[in-house]
């Protein structure tokens, strides 16, 4: 496809980026994981001073080490990394004009930007960003980097990583990266070949782990001391060293638990000692590269363009941003259309229909019909009491005259009002409404000040704070610009399209010409309408190949698709039936995960070589085609490899592989919590009846082993599926197999479940261990934070629960006093019992999202231990809630239950009772009591219980409970606490309105 | 002087190079002290595979490290590296094209290839090669790199390495490294600044010695393991890190002499592993890259060119090279004219008058008169004896037939001749001689095959072998090409002038053009008339500043000047009267010996602030004059700068400073060597009278000091002179200064020597120290290898001793006693014998030197031990050596020592002498020896021997001493031998011839 050499790519980057600014430095003279650690970053993006900066980086990854047989992995591939500080406001642009420069014809291809963040907690450094996606191969990453070395950094920088090999497997379109042309007649191979398997063999089998650990341990001392001396420069190059002896021992599978949250967290401390002593030496310096200036703020404006007109117009206001994490898109235009709304409501400004929809690029709302001025508004301001503003004869006073001169009136323009019965003197005054555009700028600059996501990050604007950064205001009542102000940003009359277009920047004339533009330009603004076409245009192509989309399947597949372009083109690509070969679920993750691609199945439900991508923006759909093709040609030619290597280790293998994967550090390896696991549900399944304890005891021995294998290593969400595939091969009984992979279920709210019951045990022991384990160790979640997804584990607990029969009478609570016994650190009895609590929080709201009445919800909830008897009761009352007996029985209980608070049950001695209503209670509260029997559920509450309402009423209207005798009152409390008692143990009575 | 920044400049090598069929890589991601390191050089470099590579290398060089305040010196400086492999013949013409890509006009510049090879004798490779001088600043290494990993290359790899920063700065006309632009706005200061200070203040100050010796051996550890597995990448890595680790500590002065040692021998060791596996990993890969095709040998000629005549023309035999080192040159003048004179000698081809001239770049021989033709030769064939080849009829045997028969002549064409006498039959062939250029041929080609220098290297040629590569051949004879074919080279009629003319390459039409075109293009052939321009043109050009050249003084740097170029063109330079406060011996060594400038003094012998450069070829030589003000103002500055920091410094620190400096493995420090030269010149003087003990004292607590200061690491042959220089200015006494200074004495052939009795007494102990201690070590030098100039300690022991009269009578025996128990190693009595034997030869031959009649030599060496004594008993023995009494006590001294071997002293009882002659002699020898007394030399001794000749030629003349009585016998052997002993001790009589 082109004949640019490895070499040359680089060459032309470098001049490409030397040309605007950028300083060309060379690699880190000790292993680096990344261009990032090059001190060139690392350090210069801390401070106040202006930096720009590129250079070729080979980073070094242990962990990737194939012996060079893996056609997409080395473990040293050369990143290209730019610095730009502070970042310029188009290093976007900037970026396309360099993969011009590469001879990448921009137009022609799909070009987007993917929501990809980026963070090294070892370093304490994170930023927003994407991956640049060509043709669905990522080839950059491009980060606004926030922090690093723990400290906010500002100016903020743009960090833009070059994946070259990447980009140059796909410009030469090679399908290994030994045979990318590295020099005119030169491979890449030829050049590195040796290098990737001697450095493979080095990482992967033969480094000496006491001697990297003895490294590791010299790494620090030596940075810790230069730290104490102030010197960061040599301090940070041996974290450096550090990081890569690390890395070396984690490769080697030597990193303990214990020793990896060591490590990170002695890196991450030294990191930020590095980080002060560069600021400060660079300010003790008088920062020699200067200043960068802090971004004008836009000046206020001084006129507004445009004709002046009395009629109403319609308003547009769009907020340009920089592509938008799909959710954030969502969300951010919910809350644009509430603050609009509140804020329009709020004013005195006539109007008329609101939408407001949002694309990747842009937040837009039009708002129909609205006035040409505010309403006039009047307003009373409130004086001194007329008792003192008038004397006895009615003549003003000095405070009458003194209100009257503050506000610029005469006494006589006084008038009175009566407030809260008190007459006052007051001042009526008629504000006269603003025009629009006054009336509309200050809101409109509060909502793009006000705007926040759920993760913020700064750029290169004073005030700001946003998922990405805001680029341009365009704001039009009718045709004047409403002056609208914020920050650095002032609004206009300018629109952005695809960065790619012949004009990429558009005026708009006046608000009624932005709809017709934006859809002149092919931009399907709004998001519904967006999703349809998608939809539409991705089923019509599907038929192409005579198959079809599983529209509902991929409902959140095709929602995220839908921020992820504004101007959809769907286009068909192929992969080589061969592939077919491989798991369904193998073929579908990486369509559907990995490229966002929808998968094609045809009648049977069986996937075809097909699939359909929805590109953005204009193109030549041959050359998107081929290059996502390519790219999927790649990524399945990855899981074939690891399908291959997997099917070549015995499983035994691959589970003894668990043993150097962390779970947590308190917590062991993933190897501990598979042990954990089985142990766990095979001592469930002695309170279950009907388990098949061969199958229980096989499938407990395997569970999670397929997380040691390449493939779960890559993608992590076919844990269970790859399980099983790989069992079967090896020839496993079906059952086993089947209740391996159930193990991991359900994987997702609405995911399936399992069907065997050691299947269930399993998957119920592996949420229960994560539980207890980490309730005792790290807490349970609060707030929005929940790294180890404890919400989803306990909804899985409950789903478990309530979807297996045999599991009906099995206590959780118990349950979890297992798991807590397995742990290798103490769970107290609170933390179990904040665990149920945190369960029977979610059956709560689960039973309520169902549509349960809150009053019968939370009457069942004293079952929430036992989700599935939760729902038989629950079942039950809703069955009887209507029955007249049910509800005698009901208010006779409660009755009860209001003088005998529940728990106390003082004693009665029938010999005490002497009224014939006493004995009568008496007698059929025992006559109950004996027809109920052990199991006690609500029906059979309800049957037996006939007699009752008529005794207890007899009873209440013959006798009064408080006598004055004590003995009679304590016996006639006795006998109601008798029938409260009753009740107890199937519903909370208290909770139910009748 | 130019707008090319440091990136650019980076930026254009990399492009010229890669159009030049080089890859470009990145540098080493672990510390390198040189691009040679690098694997793309290090084991690329190895085996048959061709490999062409161009990268920047950042080089760390611990030892540098200056706290960024040295303007020409950094710790980490950025070369960059160019391999070809196999070198491809014009790799010189490809540089300069290279220079000219960096926008420097080679034609206005003086631009020289000066002898520098290169080794690195931890890491096993050496090769030969040059520095290239731009105007006398040296900017590139350039290297035929000839072992590596101690494997010999084949085929032999040419490698450039750029200073980049000596480059820019001379580019830019900056003065110090922090002032180069390195990109538009940016200096490098502004960007490596910090880095300089705070590596250094690492390197220097605060590294760790105990975790960088753990580092140094983990690598080491690792490194072998690597090899034990077999992975020659990895191991080498490891052995770039040891490298790195050693050097740390090597600049914190934590290298002991044993270390060093060690160390060397461990990564020469490793290296060589490294390489072996390198190379098998090569052939077991079946050699990815191909094969270097053998360098095809030239075709024999089939026919040669010119006019036929039959006239005798001059032949000219031109041996193109590149630039020779100059004593090479000379040598190989030498060679190629005895070898010429040689063959042509023993040739039948008449030749007049012959020249042999060499410059840097060719040897070029030239006959007057060659003959057309070899005389023709007429050839006797031997046969049979006459008597076998005919029989007794006279008629023809079998034999004769035979004879004739297989030599293709009738028996009739047989001839008689007598050998030894006996005849034979025989046959007369008359050779033809051959034409001139066919006997011609065979000859010339020899002598190129033959052509060897001290040091010879490999090139791009499959047999010969040379100082530096033989690049082509002209021979002419008249208008005809001699056919001379020589391995790859075959000869032609072109000659090749200055690289940089418009036609470096020009044809010769015929031998006798040859000296007019050579001379045409200014090139001066004649070696002694090139010296005379030289000598005149300098004259001529210190006169223009009103200074003088010390012509004789200046003898030799004259003679390597004669043959560093061959195009002189005498350029006078200036610089700032401010240096002239620096020390004359400072800055005559940095123009002499770093730069090869003439220094320029006025009448008065003070320096002046000018020099004379002799440059080469064509040039702007305003520009020639500017670039070397600007390269000596920058030596300058250095030692300037070098000045400025020993004055800061106090004595005390500087002498502390020599603990770090090893002097052998074995013998300690240089401190120890400095106090144990105290000892021993402090033990002398007890021996020798008038030394000012508090003089000698003092000197002795310094002496040596100045090698631990800044001026004498960078300049070690101003050892002792800065030491004068500090202590004047540390205002110590003169007395004490000057014998600080003298202690180093004589430094070289012919240098002056000590005044004072401390200096001498410090000098002669350094001398005594260095050949008792080293003898014992490493050994007394034989062949031509003398590392530790043991021969030039010898020859000073004898100045100094033969220079100072109060050493007259100390034993060099008792000295050298003295030396060796001063020894930190036993030094055995033999060894101490040895060296007193290694000083007597040199003695002798100095002697013999000087003229003194090699009997009169031998005769006083008995006195080798003092040889001031040995010079006194000479002169006597000249003076007395026509004198007739001195003749006859010899003779008879002689006469009596033939009889009694000298060391035989049988007793002699006046008692038994019973006849006259006896008792005459006897009475004689007691009363001369009476009026000898104790200091005994061969004045007194022939003073008081009036009697003696005269009883001595009595005893014989009546007497025989081999009487037959055995007793008789006795007696008078016995006083023979008291006559034979009166000489002894002074002269070694036997070695007289009278």
């Amino acid at each position: 496809m082109t004949d640019l050499t490895m070499q040359d790519a680089l060459s032309r980057l470098s001049t490409y980026w030397s040309g605007r600014g950028c300083l060309t430095v060379q690699p880190m003279n000790t292993e680096v994981g990344a261009g990032t650690l090059n001190p060139a970053t690392a350090l210069r993006v801390l401070g106040p001073e202006p930096w720009r900066v590129a250079y070729a980086e080979p980073s070094v990854r242990p962990d990737d080490a194939r012996y060079g047989e893996n056609p997409n992995r080395v473990q040293c591939h050369t990143q290209f990394q730019v610095i730009l500080k502070p970042e310029p406001g188009n290093a976007q642009e900037l970026y396309l004009d360099s993969l011009a420069a590469l001879g990448i014809d921009i137009e022609a291809h799909d070009i987007r930007f993917v929501e990809d963040n980026w963070a090294s907690p070892a370093l304490g450094a994170w930023g927003l960003g994407w991956e640049v996606w060509l043709d669905g191969l990522e080839i950059t990453q491009f980060t606004y980097f926030q922090q690093a070395g723990g400290i906010t950094l500002d100016p903020v920088s743009v960090e833009i990583t070059y994946g070259m090999e990447r980009i140059l497997m796909a410009l030469q379109n090679v399908r290994h990266f030994k045979d990318i042309t590295y020099a005119p007649g030169v491979t890449y191979g030829e050049v590195f070949g040796q290098a990737e398997y001697e450095m493979s063999r080095y990482y992967l089998d033969d480094a000496d782990v006491a001697t990297n650990r003895a490294l590791l341990d010299s790494y620090a001392a030596e940075a810790q001391r230069m730290i104490d001396v102030g010197l960061p420069i040599p301090a940070h190059s041996f974290v450096l060293k550090m990081s890569h002896a690390f890395n070396v021992l984690d490769a080697r599978g030597a990193v303990s638990t214990a020793d990896r949250a060591n490590e990170f967290a002695r890196m991450r401390k030294l990191s930020n000692s590095v980080a002060k002593l560069w600021i400060a030496s660079r300010e003790k310096a008088g920062y020699p590269l200067g200043i960068v200036e802090p971004q004008t703020l836009a000046s206020p404006y001084t006129a507004t363009t445009g004709t002046t007109t009395d009629s109403a117009a319609p308003l547009v206001f769009e907020i340009g941003v920089e592509e938008l994490p799909p959710h954030e898109a969502q969300a951010a235009r919910e809350r644009v259309e509430s603050a609009l709304i509140e804020q329009l409501a709020a004013g005195r400004l006539a109007y008329g229909q609101i939408q407001v929809h949002a694309t990747p690029r842009r937040i837009t709302a039009i708002v129909e019909d609205v006035a040409a001025r505010e309403l006039d508004h009047v307003r009373i301001v409130r004086g001194p009491r007329v008792a003192i503003a008038f004397d006895s004869n009615g003549a003003p006073t000095a405070a009458a005259s003194g209100f009257a001169r503050s506000n610029g009136v005469t006494v006589d323009d006084l008038q009175w009002v009566t407030e809260g019965g008190i007459e006052h003197v007051a001042i009526q005054r008629t504000e006269i409404g603003r025009p629009a555009a006054e009336a509309l700028a200050p809101m409109l600059a509060s909502i793009v000040t006000d705007l926040r996501s759920a993760k913020n990050m700064r750029w290169n604007d004073p005030a700001l704070s946003f998922s990405r950064p805001i680029r341009w205001l365009l704001v039009l009542w009718g045709d004047q610009i409403v002056p609208v102000v914020v920050s650095s940003l002032t609004a206009g009359r300018t629109t952005r399209i695809d960065r790619t277009a012949a004009q990429p920047v558009l005026t708009i004339a006046s608000a009624a010409d932005y709809l017709p533009t934006i859809a002149d330009n092919a931009i399907h603004l709004d998001e519904r309408e967006r999703r349809r076409i998608i939809v539409d245009n991705a089923v019509k192509a599907a038929s192409t190949v005579g198959g079809s989309i599983d529209v509902d399947g991929e409902g959140s597949l095709i929602d995220q698709i839908c921020f992820l372009v504004e101007e959809p083109t769907a286009i068909v690509g192929g992969f080589d039936a061969s592939y077919l070969s491989l798991p369904d679920a193998v073929l579908t993750t990486v369509m559907r995960k990995h490229q966002r691609y929808l998968p094609i199945r045809d009648a049977s439900g069986a996937l075809l070589p097909h699939f359909v991508v929805m590109a953005n923006g204009r193109m030549n759909t041959e050359v998107v085609r081929a290059g996502n093709e390519a790219v999927l040609r790649a990524r399945f030619e990855d899981a074939a490899f690891f399908h291959r290597a997997d099917l070549e280790m015995s499983i035994d293998s691959m589970r003894e592989h668990l043993t150097r994967l962390t779970f947590t550090d308190q917590l062991g390896s993933m190897h501990d919590r598979a042990f954990r696991v089985a142990a766990i549900a095979k001592t469930l399944s002695a309170q279950v009846s009907g388990v098949d304890v061969a199958v229980l005891d096989r499938a407990a021995s395997l569970v999670k082993f397929d997380l040691g294998s390449q493939m779960v290593t890559e993608m992590t969400s076919l844990a269970g599926v790859m399980a099983r595939e790989y069992l079967v091969a090896a020839g496993a009984p079906q059952a086993v197999a089947e209740a391996v992979f159930e193990a991991e279920l359900p994987r997702h709210a609405g995911d399936q479940l399992p069907v065997s019951l050691p299947g269930a045990l399993l998957a119920l022991a592996d949420k229960l261990d994560s539980l207890a384990g980490l309730a005792a160790t790290v807490g349970l979640p609060t707030g929005s934070s929940d790294p180890f997804a404890l919400r989803r584990a306990a909804l899985g607990v409950i789903a478990l629960h309530r979807n297996t029969t045999a599991l009906t009478q099995l206590s959780l609570l118990d349950a979890l006093g297992t798991a807590a016994a397995q742990q290798p650190v103490p769970v107290a009895a609170d933390t179990v019992e904040a665990v149920l609590e945190f369960l029977a929080r979610r059956l709560e709201q689960q039973l309520l999202d169902e549509g349960h009445p809150v009053d019968r919800v939370r009457a069942v909830l004293l079952h929430a231990h036992r989700p599935r008897y939760a729902d038989r009761i629950l079942a039950q009352l809703n069955g009887l809630s209507d029955r007249s007996d049910f509800r005698r029985l009901a208010a006779a209980l409660q009755r009860a239950r209001r003088i005998v608070p529940a728990g106390q049950h003082p004693p009665v001695s029938p010999a005490d009772l002497t009224e014939p209503a006493e004995q009568r209670l008496h007698e059929t509260v025992v006559r109950m009591r004996g027809s109920l029997g052990e199991a006690v559920d609500l029906d059979r509450l309800v049957s037996a219980s006939h007699e009752l309402p008529d005794a207890v009423d007899d009873f209440f209207d013959a006798l009064l409970v408080m006598a004055e005798d004590p003995a009679v009152r304590a016996t006639r409390i006795g006998l109601v606490a008798s029938v409260a008692e009753l009740g107890d143990g199937v519903l909370d009575w208290s909770e139910l309105r009748l």
